[in-house]
């Protein structure tokens, strides 16, 4: 029986994984590898295995049959070793969202024209194969939806502050201390991971080219341990969600935002550091996963799932279609998204903040379902309006925000969060 | 381009959604259907379409490169039609989970002897290609164990006793009455149709021959409002569960019995008509789907999705690898399963039946761990004795119960539930 000889780009924790789900397996093989520091001791057994400094290196060796790049970052060298690789028909597995989000059309190209597999299984949600769901398991749905949780610290974050009470701040400061947060979290904290994930998701479920671009992202810095409480007393919780809707006027809308989600809804129940995607599909209706997104084992988990559909023959195009028959999806902005909001206000407590903002928000057309007020003080302290509205859309929220910031009672930029009917 | 042609054995609800789904769809084209009665009104143009009395005749047909099985029952015509369709190296794709759950190996062997693709994504959970995630999303995992709720209609019936404290009879009738229980729920309510089901995932899960045989059964209808209650305020909910779990000793247990399950696992929240499947895997962890189950839409959508599979050449073998290398699984019994149980006995209300069943308890090694009696009447009405044990197994139980039946103060069958951890 001939071996899938296998050739690893990154030792960290996944890669480390990875050679230990291969080894003493049989149909497949460790060949090379390449890392930073060849004499960190990983618990792994490197002998018999070559090792390769410059990681492109791996692209050209002819005891390699397969690549699999779990090095991270769109830029080199993951980026000349995955185009290297493809082009020397060699096939490639990543589990690198960036690369993907930034280079995925190239890359796909280049693996169709070379007849080769290149799978990214573990770039989305690890423990979840929402990557063959969406293609292959749903493929006959039209997607009209996809909400997920797609980064597990975010979701540590809001999940301990809903449980402790704590603000944004402390609850990070905690999670970096204890290794669960990057000490500089942006690219967590911001939204950029979940955009990277989503524009690879948005592909997947509508059939169009991956576009990180047109994303609008907010991340979850300016969430409040208020917002949180009053989200549950109305029977919410606020999680960080990557949407890709259909909206009313066909356009196809990418959002990162921290959402109000019905407690009713599965996704709310996703806690901690799991990872959870809901979708709707026109023959199935809802669909829901959820698991462990991140971590060493359960990326691993994907990158050998897509180890054993290479070695079976089954590997599917990327994107589930050949690259030229991905649509440029006509792209929505945050202005189309059509449904509730919640607007949290801080103004200075005084008389006739409302009668202040009520014309704006009358003015562009949105209708207030509940408004809440908290936190009167005798002095002119700063005080929160948190409202709550009735359906309208994007647009109109951002034309009633513009004005309502230059109010003279407004202390801050107003937070908005879409509040998810699902 | 050449067209997959499609032969459809049965318009039933099913039969007429992929009908519909196929229709003017490229890549596919139904050239051939078979029902029992041509002229009902199934809302679907039959035009230029080959109407074939005897659904047997679709397997022979050169017009036909795949028959799709959507008959049901595990007889004929379903099996003389799928044997004889693979026999002629036609791909079969199968809804019916009875006829793979008694004649699975059976027919796996003979598509791969006629290297043709056997697919049954739709038998298990029609919107949830739960099929696919665990013999491929999730194929690198050694599985210790799935828990499943597979079969709509009970979950209809208990979410429906929880919401309006009704009896299961009460239920059963309106659930009759609304069509969402068949007028024999036999199949459903006392566990079959959810057996079946996990006969298949548990071949799939732990890569051993289907045995419907060996699972032990039992259904819903001795729950009781009063049941649901308590496990509600012991902070459960009451559901069927189909698992399969490599217990302690190794041997694998399949087990369709109504469980306690936590409200704090998501399988917890699958409510109404809706199936969950939750599975344990030595990498990824707990992961979890959850969907439409049943229904014209869901189950069409998985069998299109498995005639994508074949358009695409990317059919796996049924179980996931060859009929030769499904091990005959160490089966395990009720006694087998370890953990706490939840113990409903009805007695007559006197004093000193505690003193009865303690020393039986004692005496089989069972500690409870609490203790419930409600409804104490003046007159020797009959009340119930609720308890949780501590950590025992099955074969404890049974011993016990056995000697509790024979007590004078029992006046029915006990309940057993297992309590689960999840």
């Amino acid at each position: 029986m001939t071996h899938l000889r296998v050739g690893i780009a990154g030792l960290g924790i996944v890669g480390a994984s990875v050679y230990k789900g291969l080894f003493g397996q049989s149909g497949f093989k460790v060949t090379a590898v390449s890392a930073r520091d060849k004499t960190k001791n990983r618990g792994i057994d490197l002998g018999g295995v070559a090792w390769v400094d410059n990681p492109i290196d791996l692209a050209s060796r002819n005891d390699v049959d397969v690549v699999v790049e779990v090095i991270g970052g769109d830029g080199d060298p993951s980026l000349s070793l995955v185009r290297q690789a493809l082009k020397n028909k060699k096939a490639v597995i990543t589990a690198n969202k960036s690369l993907l989000a930034h280079h995925g059309i190239e890359l796909a190209k280049l693996a169709e024209e070379n007849k080769v597999a290149l799978c990214c299984e573990a770039s989305v949600a690890g423990g979840i194969p929402i990557i063959k769901i969406l293609r292959e398991g749903l493929a006959a749905n039209e997607i009209t939806a996809v909400y997920g949780i797609l980064n597990g610290t975010c979701n540590y974050i809001l999940t301990t502050m809903e449980r402790t009470g704590q603000s944004f701040n402390d609850v990070l400061d905690e999670a970096q201390k204890l290794g669960y947060a990057e000490a500089d979290p942006s690219l967590d904290v911001d939204g950029g991971d979940t955009g990277h994930k989503l524009s690879i998701l948005t592909a997947l479920a509508f059939g169009c080219r991956p576009d990180f671009q047109s994303l609008y992202m907010i991340g979850i810095r300016n969430i409040s341990a208020e917002d949180i409480r009053v989200a549950d007393e109305l029977g919410f919780r606020i999680k960080l969600i990557g949407q890709a809707r259909r909206e009313q006027n066909g356009k196809i809308l990418q959002m990162v935002t921290p959402c109000l989600v019905p407690k009713t809804s599965p996704i709310a129940h996703v806690g901690g550091v799991l990872n959870g995607i809901l979708m709707e599909g026109h023959l199935v209706g809802q669909s829901f996963v959820s698991g462990r997104g991140a971590g060493d084992t359960p990326t691993a988990s994907a990158v050998l799932a897509d180890l054993i559909d290479i070695s079976r023959g089954k590997s599917i195009l990327p994107f589930g279609k050949s690259v030229t028959e991905l649509s440029n999806a006509s792209k929505a902005s945050f202005g189309d998204w059509d449904g509730i909001f919640y607007i949290r206000i801080n103004v200075k407590d005084r008389v006739g903040v409302i009668a202040d903002i009520s014309p704006i928000l009358r003015d562009a057309g949105i209708s207030i379902e509940s408004f809440i007020q908290r936190g009167r003080s005798a002095t002119e302290q700063p005080v929160s309006i948190i409202m709550m509205t009735h359906e309208t859309n994007g647009h109109n929220i951002l034309a009633a925000i513009e004005k309502i910031k230059e109010l003279d009672c407004v202390m801050a930029e107003p937070l908005v969060m879409p509040v998810l009917k699902i």
